[in-house]
Order: structure tokens, then sequence, then C-alpha cells
């Protein structure tokens, strides 16, 4: 689907444009006409031969040229011909502001899709219906029906804002007016019945003046298109700001396995955004906060933070928030350190460095202190609180001029300040590069979410090959072999199809032995009899077997008994459970937990999309304590994780390569010991091709 | 301590007064004599007759009467003499500004202990050192060296700020003053010598000028000082809003019990904030945030929140912050849904309300949205969004009035309404009583905080009565019979002295038990050989019998063999853990949580203080997800939870009964069955008295 039409359109069809502009029909062709848009401008009304004193067209038809863009604002009913009429015409892209389709119901349903495989099939750009219209800031486009842009247009920027939801667009857009937030593009897709939030992000990261992109989601039909916008847009250097609202209907879940039911579609959504860099907003304020601080153009930030007050306590709780954020916050360099007690004796010069209120006598220790931190090459960010001397129209014009000199020494670093400025102080400090804010945590918190998205940039995923056609259900010692095959190492095991195989085995495992039913048909084995354990002898051995097969035989007799498994017993430092299941939006995702009752009852899994990078899993066994239990916690062994991180590649790639064919994958435990990892049960199934 | 005189001196002294208003002994003659303090001001210094227009007074002694309060602002080394010739002259009050006490080092903390003791045995006032002074703002007593006053007064009103750090007070008054939050007091109390924020706390909560206090507090002295305060605050009906930050050192905490470690020093005070009702806040926008819901004077909120919104996206983000907030979302009424429905036919009227886009061609829906919930009885608080209509000069003063005749119909019902608004028309929401924001999830969060208010201010605590004196270290049969004197069952179990007796207690028990070793000198027996499990005949009872005495005759020759315990293994539905210690400040607390190792690494473990009242339990218990697990939890039997709640109250009970005297009390595993609740295994000693 080509996009420029519907950004950058030469002519603008109102199909339905009325003499009045607060209807849906007049609204468009008052700001076009208003506002400066410099492109052709054809309203066509059937009764009117001009429209707010712009010729008039009787129909569609009757237009002088194909145009670009053709807005949609007639009844429901009525939208159907109007699509057929401009794909007849050749019209490149149509914005349909009508309500009445797929939100009111199937029957809307019907016809929006109707509307949608025309619009494909004759390549003509379809935004909506039910949405609130396309604007380009620069070509002063505003096609859309929101009274917004009558009340103020904000500046022209690099931020693109794109959203489902019209009335949350439209609140974003005078946001953007308040705070001064520079706009590029703004979008609202409506019901997506062709152009969805995916198209467009894809079409932004493309797009020279767009820089930073916010996006409002309600919910994604086209899972992998999101993926790939937002890699797409990860890889041309565009942050995407994300807010994603509510959960989905647990209907659509009912296929789930019972280790992802703990999850909750949301942690999908948030697995994605994790994997493919895009950084969440909790708050609509949060949103704009990280969209100013990524539009500043400021350098990427790093973990190491130095912290320069005026206040020992402000820079506790800085340190705090720092902590709470991952970052680090190595001391400052011994000469910076001196330099400054030289001039206050009492200053504090570990990090968060303070140099008290003695700094309204001495000002330039303030300077020193931030060029000294910001300098001394031991620092990716620097964040900075002066309480209210912004306030003060005697420091206010030095504060900002030092912070000028630091920004000027050390142009790698990305600085944010914090304390009470006033509009022009805060403008100064913007022009120059340095990023400004009431609340101490907030400048902390920007420069971690600029430090995450720099790390993230590096991170790859290798894709996975495709596996060999598996028969559809395995038993246990088959899915064993199978996850063995392909990279996953089984407990050490053996099948047994007697008492006597099973004695021998035990024997050979060295007398510490589980024994199993292997059946395909049988997913809990424990509830039929089917396992035992602690068995210290021959003779307990070969009763284990008898009872089993008796027992399995009594409770389950239809199900295929394929023999006995005798596993070694492991002593594991950790057990993990991993799942995976292939989500109906996003392609597959893997879940990984660690065992026991406790855990499932606080919902201590992560979701991951798979394939997946090491990266990734090392941020999500760090989440879980995972890595801090292997890593010698609380007098236990440390042991290396590399075997369990290796081991969680290439299940996602197991996971990933069978696509909408995997059913069931699951094991449970992965057991971690000294040695490395085992699967000490598995259970694979296949959707039937 | 009387503190009247700190906050409503008839005469103020100024010790080291100088003429320079820059200097710390010239800012407060500068701020007293300029902004309208109508008691006598009288200078000091010994080398001038006049300072800033004002006599002066060559000495303490010469003063012309004994003052209500001197400010002190003379070097470090001059002052312990001054505060000795205040005392001299029956001065009531001192408000020490020098630094150069304890804060410099030992010789200054000792100087400064003999000054604060000369102050209590006189009963003089003593703020500070090292801190910045105090005001009232109704009386205009600027006593203080911060220029901040100058640039502005904030309004008069009911809130009250007080900070152990100087700077963050200044910058808590300069917040005040842009954000129009009108102050009663403001004090900093510095080191603390004498009045700590405790003492500040306690005066307020009896001051008629004063509805809610912000406190900053870095540590406090005295744990038990601080409760008091809180506790009285809360009883006086005003919120207590506190921004805590940082960690005291861990090597105050050597003593700690192993259960107690996993909790940090924060998770103490915050338990304090939690049995108290206190707010914590975790920015300084929150603390203002919060300051100002609850100066507006509004009705107490409950948890069933009403959602009014014209946009359903923001709606639903709202809703997610609702349901973190722990509110209740109880759908509209029919009759208000439908009278709804009647005007705007696709009105969303499930909770959160949806009036869509429509408002702007029918406001009035707005109003009926609003009013019909706010007046339905079924909801406790109402929250409002209005995206940028308020922007709008046509529709801004309706919805005004819409918001007015909302609390005129419902003046019980609290109502927070978010979008953008100018000014003034802030300013007519608020006068109406109408909270207001930019950010649509705080809306939600200052009902939630106000709710969580209400509900604690009708938690009661009874102090349990003083424990008759054990000996000091109890074995585990003793520490049981302990536990079971004051009201903690003890899993059914029999102390033996032979292999016949163990076995014949092991039948009594019904065959399902453990062995163990009893001895007050052994801690952890397995370690030891000292217990066995899985005793499945006569024979097997015997032999462990004989093992463990074997073993720990072996292993641990020195200890006292004081028997064998044969205690009925029990079947559990959950395990709890419960843990003791006396906090240094904040006296006794307790730890609780589910056990084993994900719970460790996790650190699920919760603090409450001791004696602590059934809520706390309660929500301690739910914060653990105990409280899910037993309710039926995956398809696990439900069973009452009431058992548990009493025994952690009559667990909280000894331990604060013990107080100084709590050594060791732990109980790990605490089990929940069906029947109840039972302690199977207990470590109990005592600090000799």
């Amino acid at each position: 689907m080509i996009l420029d039409p519907l950004f950058s359109p030469r002519s603008v069809a109102i199909v339905g444009a009325s003499q009045n502009a607060r209807k849906v029909g007049g609204m468009p062709v008052h700001l076009l006409g208003q506002l400066g848009y410099a492109g052709a401008i054809y309203p066509v009304n059937p009764g009117a031969a001009e429209v707010q004193g712009l010729k008039a067209f009787a129909s569609v038809a009757e237009l002088p040229e194909p145009v670009d863009m053709a807005i949609v604002a007639v009844p429901a009913g009525s939208v159907e011909p109007v699509i057929e009429q401009l794909v007849a015409q050749r019209a490149r892209a149509a914005v349909v502001l009508s309500s009445g389709f797929a939100e009111m119901g199937e029957q809307g349903a019907v016809v929006q899709a109707r509307m949608a495989a025309c619009a494909r099939k004759s390549g003509l750009a379809l935004l909506g219906p039910n949405c609130l219209g396309v604007m380009n800031l620069r070509q002063k486009l505003f096609a859309t029906f929101s009274p917004a842009p009558l009340a103020g247009v904000p500046q022209v920027g690099s931020v693109a804002i794109v959203s489902q939801s019209g009335a949350f667009g439209a609140y974003a857009y005078s946001l953007a007016r308040k705070n001064d937030l520079g706009l590029s593009h703004w979008v609202t897709t409506g019901n997506e019945a062709a152009v969805s939030v995916a198209d467009v992000i894809d079409w932004l990261a493309d797009d020279a003046d767009t820089q930073v992109i916010l996006a409002y989601i309600e919910g994604a039909r086209d899972g992998a298109a999101l993926q790939r916008a937002l890699l797409k847009a990860r890889a041309a250097g565009k942050p995407v700001i994300v807010t994603k609202v509510g959960r989905t209907a647990a209907g659509a879940r009912a296929a789930m396995s019972h280790t992802a039911s703990l999850s909750g579609e949301d942690a999908v959504y948030q697995a994605v955004f994790d994997a493919t860099g895009a950084i969440r907003a909790r708050t609509v304020d949060e949103m704009f906060r990280l969209a100013q601080a990524f539009a500043l153009g400021m350098p990427p930030a790093g973990r190491r933070l130095a912290i320069v007050t005026v206040s020992g306590g402000v820079g506790t709780l800085m340190a705090d928030s720092a902590s709470d954020e991952g970052l680090e916050l190595p001391p400052l360099p011994a000469p910076v350190c001196e330099a400054l007690r030289a001039r206050i004796p009492f200053c504090a010069t570990d990090n968060p460095v303070d140099v008290t209120g003695q700094v309204t006598a001495d000002l330039p220790v303030l300077g020193m202190a931030m060029q000294g931190a910001a300098t001394s090459g031991e620092y990716d960010a620097l964040a900075i609180f002066v309480a209210a001397a912004l306030g003060s129209p005697a420091l206010a014009p030095p504060i900002v001029q030092m912070v000028r000199e630091t920004l000027a020494a050390a142009p790698q670093m990305p600085v944010a300040l914090s304390g009470i400025a006033d509009d022009q102080t805060r403008r100064a400090l913007l022009d120059a590069g340095c990023l400004v804010y009431e609340e101490p945590t907030h400048a902390v918190e920007v420069l971690a979410a600029k430090a995450r998205w720099a790390a993230h940039r590096a991170e790859e995923v290798a894709v996975p090959a495709p596996l060999a056609q598996p028969p559809a259900v395995l038993n246990e010692v088959e899915a064993l072999a199978f996850l063995s095959r392909h990279g996953v190492p089984p407990a050490p095991h053996r099948l047994a199809h007697s008492a006597e195989e099973a004695v021998s085995a035990w024997k050979a495992l060295g007398g510490q032995a589980v024994l199993k039913i292997v059946s395909a048909d049988l997913l809990h084995k424990s509830d039929v009899g089917g396992v035992r354990v602690g068995l210290r002898s021959e003779q307990e051995v070969r009763e284990a077997h008898d009872a089993i097969v008796a027992s399995v035989t009594r409770l389950a007799p239809r199900a295929r008994r394929q023999g006995l498994l005798v596993a070694r017993k492991l002593d594991p430092l950790a057990e993990v459970m991993l799942g995976a299941r292939h989500d109906p939006v996003f392609g597959t995702v893997i879940v990984l937990g660690l065992g026991g009752v406790a855990v499932e009852l606080h919902a201590r899994t992560a979701v991951l999309t798979a394939p997946t990078s090491a990266a990734r899993v090392h941020a999500c066994l760090a989440g879980l304590g995972i890595l801090k239990l292997l890593g010698g916690w609380r007098g236990r062994p440390a042991v290396d994780a590399q075997p369990l991180v290796d081991t969680v590649l290439r299940f996602a790639d197991i996971a990933a390569a069978l696509g909408p064919r995997l059913g069931t994958l699951e094991i449970n435990p992965l057991i971690v010991t000294a040695e490395g990892v085992a699967a000490a049960d598995a259970v694979v199934s296949f959707v039937p091709a």
C-alpha cells in the first residue's frame, strides 16, 4: 500500500462537503481553505455550485482530475459507492470520516470488509472508516473534522502522532500544542479497514521529517506487521513511544497452554515492545515527556549517571529513582572532588554531588561540578537539580550559561535539569539542548529511557530454519528426543518395556531414578498412578513397575502404554519451566518461569517473542531473579548461566520454526545443575498441517 | 516541650543580627521587618546601636524582656554560650541557624548534645542547629535566612510543611507558591538536637490552622515518637503526606534475624506509614498533588469509583489505573444508562462511561452522566475526563456549571476532573470543590489515596499486656509450649526420651510423624543429622531415633540432648513464616512471608509494626497473595483465613509484649490446613533482662 498520497496529497476532494463549517463535511473544507493548504481543494456536493467560496462538483465522476486524496464525509450507507467511484476515477487515497461500520456490528463489518477489498485491489490507501482524519503540519494539510486546529496549530517539528482512537488523537494534538511539542504528522486510524497503526509507523520510519513516533494502540490485528514496523523504526533510529491500554477478550485465547495462562494478553504486547525497543508510556504525561526528550535531538545516553544537586535530600530521591531505573552512579573522580572541596569544604562529592545551599554564595562551583562530571569520562548522562535558583533573575542567566558551557565541553553528554524555571529560562535551556523538568525524578527517568533505547538498538535476532515434519502427538520419550535433536539436552533416561528392563535401567542410571509411564495419551501421569519416585532397591523398582502398569491399566484403560521411562533424578540448583504458544496476533511467544506454587501464585513468569536474542533472555532471567539464584545466591554454589540461556534460545527457535503448527511445547521442569541444564519432563504436540 | 513560642512568638530577638540583609544574621531581620511581622523585633549585635533601622542590643543579657523566640545566627563556637544566656533570660524558644555541629563530626555532636540537655532542662524549645528556620504564614513570621520569601509569599492556607532538610524545605516553599498551595506553617528541623519532625507533627496535630501536613524525613531517631505523632494526626483527621528518602546504614541492623534480613530498613518505615495512615509520596510532584487534594476539603472518598469520559481510550487508561490502585468500578445503574442512551445511542454506558465525541453536539449529556453517576448511590467517588473541551470558550463555562450542579446534587461525592484547562477554568473548578489535573490517571490516583486514607482512619490497634518472665533460651518443645500458652497453636507433638517412647508417640500421632532432636543449643538441627522424616514402620522409627542420637552425639557432642520431638506431619494448604525483631528506631516489628526458595529470592515478605490490627494483617496477607491462595486458588480447597489472621495478631502481641527483651521469635513454617493453623517449628530466645 502506497501511503504517500495520505500524507502529501497535491489535491484533495471533500465528498459530502458542507457549507456549514461545524459539520463533518464542512470542517475539512474550512480547515484546508483557511489554514494555508497549498494544493487544489475540490468540494463535492450534488446540491451546490459553491461550498465555502470554492467551486463545488456535483459528483466524484465530475472531478477535473484524479485526486491524490478524497475525504469522505457522507452517511455510512453511501460510502461504499463513493469508494467505488473514487477507484474508477483513479483517486490514490481516501480518508473515510463517516461512522457506522464495524463498530456498529456484523452488517457494518461486512460492508467495511468489501470496501477494504476494493481499495486493496486498486491500491487506494483507505484510512478509517470512523476516524478523525490526518494532518501534515508542514504542508498545512488538515484533513480532519476535529475542530482542534481552530484553537491553534502546534509548532512544526519532528514528532508524529498516530492513534487508533480519534478522541485520544485529538487530545494528544491539544497537548502537543499546549506543551510546545513540534509535530510532523498526525494520523487517526479508526476502524483500520485497510491502513493500520502499523502501516503508518512503517511509513513514518522512512519519512525524513519524522524523528520520534507517538503511537496509541487499543489492539493490533496483524501482530507481525506491527513488529516489523517497530523494528523498522528502530533500525531507522526513530524511537516509538507507545500507549497500549486495556486487555483483549479472554475468549480469544481459548487454545492457550496452562503456562501461558499466567501471562495475560498484555504480557504479549509487553514482550513485543521489549523485543522491538518500543518504549511504553504508562500515562499520557509520560508519553509527552518522553516524546519531548527524544525529540530534542540529544546524544544517546548510557547507564552511568552523574547527579549534581544543591540539596542532599533531593539528591537521595534522585539516586533512589536511578536505582529503580537500573542506572549506575559511579563515584566522582578524585581530581573533580578535590577541586570542589577546595571551594566548598562541606560539599558532598559522592555521586549524587551536593554543592549545598552555599551555591548562592559561590555560584561558579555549580558549573565546576557540572562540567567536572560531564568531562570526566566516567559518565554517560548528567542529571542536575537546582531547586528554585532559576527563579532568581540574578541566578538564572549564569546557570543557563553554565549548562551551555557544559554541553559545549561535553557534546556527547545528554543533560537533564530539574528545578523551578519560568518559561523563558526553560526555553533557553531547551534551545541549548538541555531537558528541563520541575520534578527531579523525571530528569532521571528520561535519561534512563534514553539509555535503555540506546542499548536496545544494538540487539539482533536470528531467524531459525524451518523444522522437519514430526508426527502430531509425541509421548514423553519422543518429546525428549525431539527436543534433544534440536539442541535441548534431556535428563539421562532409558525406555523400559518390562520390570527387568526397568531394573537394569535403574542400575545403569546409578540407582537414583524416577519411573514414569510413557503414553502419548496421558498428559497428567500422576493422576493415574503413573509416576513413582524414591526407589531404593531392585525390589522397589520391580514393585513400582508393576504398580504403575496395574494402576494405569485400571484408571486409563484406553491409553496406549508405550513403556516406562526410567529417568535419573537430578539435584536441581534451579527449576525453570518453559512453555510456548502461537499467539493469534503476534505469532510465536515463549513463557518462562520458576517452578512451584508460590511462583504461580505471584505470576512470576515472563513472555518473550520468538525467535529472540541472548540480550532478551538475559533481561528476562534477571527480571525473574533466576540469574541471581544461579549467581551464588545465599551461599548456594554459583553456576554458569550460559547453558540455560542457550537452551532458552534453542527452545524459542524450535517454537518459532514450528510457527502455526505449534500445538503444545512445554518443558517443566528444565533442571539447572552444576553440570548444565536438562529437560526432566516435556510435552510436545503439533497442530496437523 | 512547649512549641507554641516557635510558631507564635510575640517577640523575636535575632542574635548575631547583621546590617547586611544577604547574611545569615541579616536576612531574618530583613524578612521580619519588611514582610509584616507584628511582634517586637530585637536585633542583638555588640557592635551596632541600630540594625536595619531597628534599635539593637549589645547582648542577650540586655534584652528588654524575656523573648518568646531567639534566632541564633552566630558562629558555631559562640552558640552554646548564647543558649545558656537565653536560658538565663527566660527565652522560650531558640532557632539555631548556625551550622558546625553534629553534621561536622564527633566534637560538634558533643557540643550539640550539651546544648540540647541545657534546653531540655529549662524548657527552651530548641530548633536546629543547622536548620533553615521556621515560618508562620498567618502571623507573617519569617524566622529564616532563606531568601525564598523575598521572591514572594504563598497564600495563607491549611497545609503545613515540615522538613528535616533545609534545601528541600526551601524548594517545597517555592513549589507551594508556584502551585498556589496555601500554607499555615513551614518548619525545617536540621540536626534535631531537640525539636524533631515528630515533635512538629505532634504540635501541628493540635493546631487549628493546619489541616494537612507535608513531612520530609531522612531518618528518625525516636521511632516511637514519630509513630505517636502520626497516630495523633490521624486521630485529628489530618492526613500526613510523607517523603522518606534513602536507606540507613546496613550496620545499624547487625542483630537482625534471618527472616527480617529480607525486608530492608525501608520496609520498616513503610510498615510504620502503613500502620499510622501516613501517605507516602514517591516524587515531589506527587507530594504536592496529594497535599492539594487533601487540602481542598472535599468529602472522604471510598473504593467504588465512577469514571465519566469523552474518550473510550482514555477511559480504559483510567480503568487500568483504578485497578492498579485497588478501586472498584461498579456498573452504572440501568435507569442512568437508559437516559444516556436515549440521548446518544452509541454512548458506552459501562463504567467507564464514554459519552463520545458527540458531546460537542449535545453537551448536556455530559452533565447527565456526571450527575446520574454521582447521585445513583452506587459510587463513592467520581473521576471525569473531558479532553480539550475546557479549552473552548464556548464549552468551559457550561462544563464548570455541570460540575457545580453535580457537587450540589451529591455533596458527599468527591470529584476529580482531568483535561486541558486554562488557569481561570482550573481556579473556578477548584473553587467549586472539584480537583483538576491534566493527566487523567492523576484524577484516579488522588481519589484512591483519599479512599485509602478514609478507610485507614477506622483502624484500631489494641496494646497487649506484658508477658511473664520466661527463661533466656527455649528448646523447640519449650518454644512451642510458650507460643501455645499465648494463643499460637502448635502442630500435635510429643516429647520422647527413648526409642520406645518415640514409637508410642509415633503411633499416638497416627503414624505420620517427623522426628527431631530437641536441644536449646541446636538452631540448625538438620545440619547435625537431627531430623528424620518419612517413617513408615515402628522399626524405622526406632532406627531413626538411634540414628539421630548417634549423629548428634558425634557431630555436636557439647549440645544438650533434651529428648526427641515426635511431631505429626500435617498436610499444608499454605506454609507461612513469621519472624519478629526489635528495631532500634521503631521498636517491635514482625515479618511475614510464604515459605520456599523462590519466595526468599523475590523477597516476598512484608513488615508490620507490632501490635497490629486485623485490617493490617488482612492487607498484608492480601499483598503477599496468601489470601488468594487460601481462597480456593486454582482448584485448591478454600479455607477460612480467620485462624491465620488471629494467629498473626497473637504473634505480634507476643513480640510487642516482649519489647526490648525479644531475642529471636520465629515460626517457620506456620502450617495452614483445612482445620486451622499450627506452628510446625519455632525458635524462641530472649535478651537477658
